[in-house]
């Protein structure tokens, strides 16, 4: 079934709000996000800030201890403006470069010609003046379950069930696993970006508002620890913590245990194979929580 | 000119040892690398191990506050077998899931067919029977200049020098650039690996002797921080440091520091440039130092 | 005015709950709490686990913005019997080590006699026979205000709203600060140890149920960042984070600014003073952030 | 027997270096040290700074596989002047709060009493006019062994060798211990406190000039893995390293191997009392390497 959700209001948790549409496993949600801003497609600020989530969508069937699947089939801008954050956040450079990076007043505007697929700074700082069209590549950069224990946390921050990871990969077509915490999973959505660099080091990647289209499926009695995703090329696995370190721990872990659960490897097998092939993607490194995402191509697996 | 060298002793650390050749910028060497264990081309055990390091080359002219550039023109695996870890590291999964990886006695054997540039488990692991042909990607992963002080660094490590950085990224092809802290700059070459995953997560590469031709050249009053490269595609900044969100910092403020030096970008204009468009590649994650590179493509840069 | 409280239900997230209780500034509240696991003074078990909050308690007045004092009157064990986790957390060891601790099924049992404030192992692991009698020193190990956006967080965790900070000098007589996000702040305690070292490396302290008698009060339009507090000897500032590097900075920059705020110290002058005065204490260092307290003698700041 | 030893050079890395006096298991050495700007007691700037080190001391019969044990009998200043860092470092605040620190550029001078035993700023800063007089507490900021594979390691940071440690603990009358590595053990000392606090977060103590009396054994046989001390009260185990949560694993672990190779405990036993027992002071939160003590109280152990 298709269900076209059209929001009226955001949450900017995570948690087991009261969900704002039922539906089952298999269907499908036509819905659109408001950007990290709380503005619309229309450029009104219909909002508060704050990675503002279109949902939760509660899933019939989905209990803790399975994994929700979700489908992005459509993530595409809406509207032709975006917005960056001006300077390198503090935090990813040196400390005492601090100061030389000057004062945190900028930010760029970027125009965006939905058309071609490209972005365009308005108005170039001086010797940005001829760099021209970037080639669009649109994105959810905060998206999760309800946390467990009834938890509701910051659409700033993310863990085990998702949340502000902003990773380039989760574009269009990307299918990504969540473990289930609450009854129904309950599926929130937001925070689109148009483009985005690795780590989101300004702070924000060209914040937009997204039409997206998503399918929802429950897999029973799958339980895993930490978002799983799956793209054309790759299998992948997703750790959220600081420092970087302890993401790429969780990450890698949970990629060995997806070879385990879906190609029956054990880990000395997993080692062998991770050793000469894994894939580190650096997602956040922004927020409170950093996120590492550990891959591996499904061309070697299908060997197996 | 061209130099061929013979290496007939090796160092374990990187430090102001005793120049084995003395050569001039844009002189060319041709020599070889024993493998991390000490092991030649001939499978012969001939030093101890512990990324043993062919050289230091001075480099006539070098002196504190130059670049010295480093121009990899070969590296060629030159034997057919390679030895791989056989279980990921303690330090890249998380701290509980250490004892599930099982007793840490093993290791794998590749068997390397140069004329086909491939790969292959000499006696896969059960579950890997079936895995085939991996293609060769050789690489050095430890080298660098002696460092500042006097030092002398073990070559499992690495730093402002270089070092034990391990980084997929350091193939044929590949210039990098190294801050120059002692006369000569001395460099040392050694650590090949006919493959590696990101992050050498079982604490080796497919570890083999290497053939290597490089060609030096002395940037007079260029001073850097951190090693800096270039590839075909990329200009790069590398920082090696714990946590890896200290690497992060490290290789983000010096490719910010590239794009003044080399292309004149303030850090407004670079921050607006690498917000949406830099890439972050994970070196090494197994060392006491990890390695994260920063990267921009040059097709960007050559816009401006 | 004194309230005696009768808590009937407990939190194992400290958010925007429905308030058991409604003070005014300057009110005393005597109440009690289960122990971590959700046991009484009775032994029996009445909540689900995980460091179960008494609270949350409203204080009239309390706003975002201002700052709400808790100042713990009374904390004392109110049964005999407290447990403790037998091994080494596998986070504070070397992560090559984790093995060689063993199987992670012990735990400990401590006789508590409260008359003479000690405790002693009930069942001695070999070794430990002798150890005999060690003296009581109760403290709350989670306790804090609501987190800002509406947000409900894990009792297993901390951060800028208090938590499960494991703090050994939040014990009786502790004045203890918090920012305000909430109307009404709040306030939720729980998590009682009989006595615990360092960083509650085994996962716990002596685990018990206390009697807690504390007053609150508001400081109207005193903001501040992070939790501050006041001993008998010293004044302290709170960071809550991973890599306890960042809680060093997040402790560090709080002192600063209370200098600044309650003593006129520029950060200049503060500098000069901590440091070769400044305190660290290490809070927990078990949980997903860990703890660590900065702190300087009042007997300094009085000669100011 | 008592070696009077006048330094004439100094090293500024750690390392392998030609000694300056041989000595024997048991004997005593009374000699001097710059401060760490290479300044002597009588304020001349005698070598070049960097932490400049008195030594290496050969230890006959010291070889890797045996411990250096040093008994600091005195630690004096022997100048009544001494210089601090001005501001705190930009790595122990919160990275957005660097440029509110203010310019760089500012130290402070300190008179010392050494009759008294005080220190007084010299110029005190506004805000400090009344602060009057600290009790000194003399420490060696940098001191250690040669460390493995002929490294040659900065003074400005710290190992398994010791180094810049800079921990308050080690002053008059601790006894330290370190792993040998290099025949002779090889010991070098410098880096003296008149005063610091913890973490030397102005990247500074009170630099001051010292008398040093130490006496040094061969603990023949008995191999460690990182420095362990012992002072009047408790024993210690050290780690170095960053973030300070690995050098927090490194000192948990050796006090866990110090319970068992000199207490018998196993490391059940050890767990159960270290769990509540456990005190953690912090070294360097400065340098590259940060310093983590973990300790025991003696009158515990001697229960058992």
């Amino acid at each position: 079934m298709i269900h076209e959700f059209e929001p009226t209001h955001f949450q900017t948790t995570i948690g087991s709000h009261e969900p704002v549409l039922r539906v089952a496993s298999g269907d499908v949600i036509r819905t659109w996000t408001v950007d990290s801003g709380g503005y619309d497609r229309h450029g009104n600020d219909i909002t508060e800030g704050g990675n503002p989530q279109t949902g939760p969508f509660y899933v019939e069937g989905a209990e803790r201890g399975d994994t929700l699947r979700v489908r992005f089939e459509r993530i595409r801008p809406n509207r032709t403006r975006g917005v960056t954050g001006g300077l390198v956040a503090p935090n990813v450079v040196d400390p005492g470069f601090v100061p030389e990076l000057g004062p945190r007043n900028s930010e760029d505007w970027w125009e965006l010609d939905l058309e071609r697929g490209t972005a365009r700074l308005h108005d170039p700082p001086p010797g940005l003046q001829s760099l021209g069209e970037l080639p669009l590549d649109p994105m959810l950069g905060c998206f999760g379950v309800a946390p467990p224990q009834g938890q509701a946390i910051s659409c700033a921050t993310s863990g085990e069930h998702g949340g502000n990871m902003d990773y380039r990969g989760f574009r269009e077509g990307v299918v990504v696993d969540f473990p289930v915490f609450a009854e129904g999973g309950l599926l929130h959505v937001g925070d689109g970006h148009a483009l985005q660099g690795d780590g989101e080091i300004v702070g924000t990647g060209i914040e937009v508002s997204m039409d997206v289209e998503l399918t929802v499926e429950v897999l029973k009695g799958k339980a895993i620890c930490w978002p799983r995703a799956e793209d054309e090329s790759f299998v992948m696995a997703v750790g959220n913590a600081r420092p970087l370190d302890q993401a790429v721990q969780h990450a890698t872990t949970e990629l060995l245990k997806l070879l385990r659960d879906d190609h029956g490897l054990d880990y000395r097998a997993g080692s062998a194979l991770l050793g000469q092939c894994i894939r580190y993607d650096v997602g956040n490194v922004f927020d409170p929580a950093y996120t590492m995402v550990a891959k591996v191509e499904k061309a070697l697996l299908e060997r197996l």
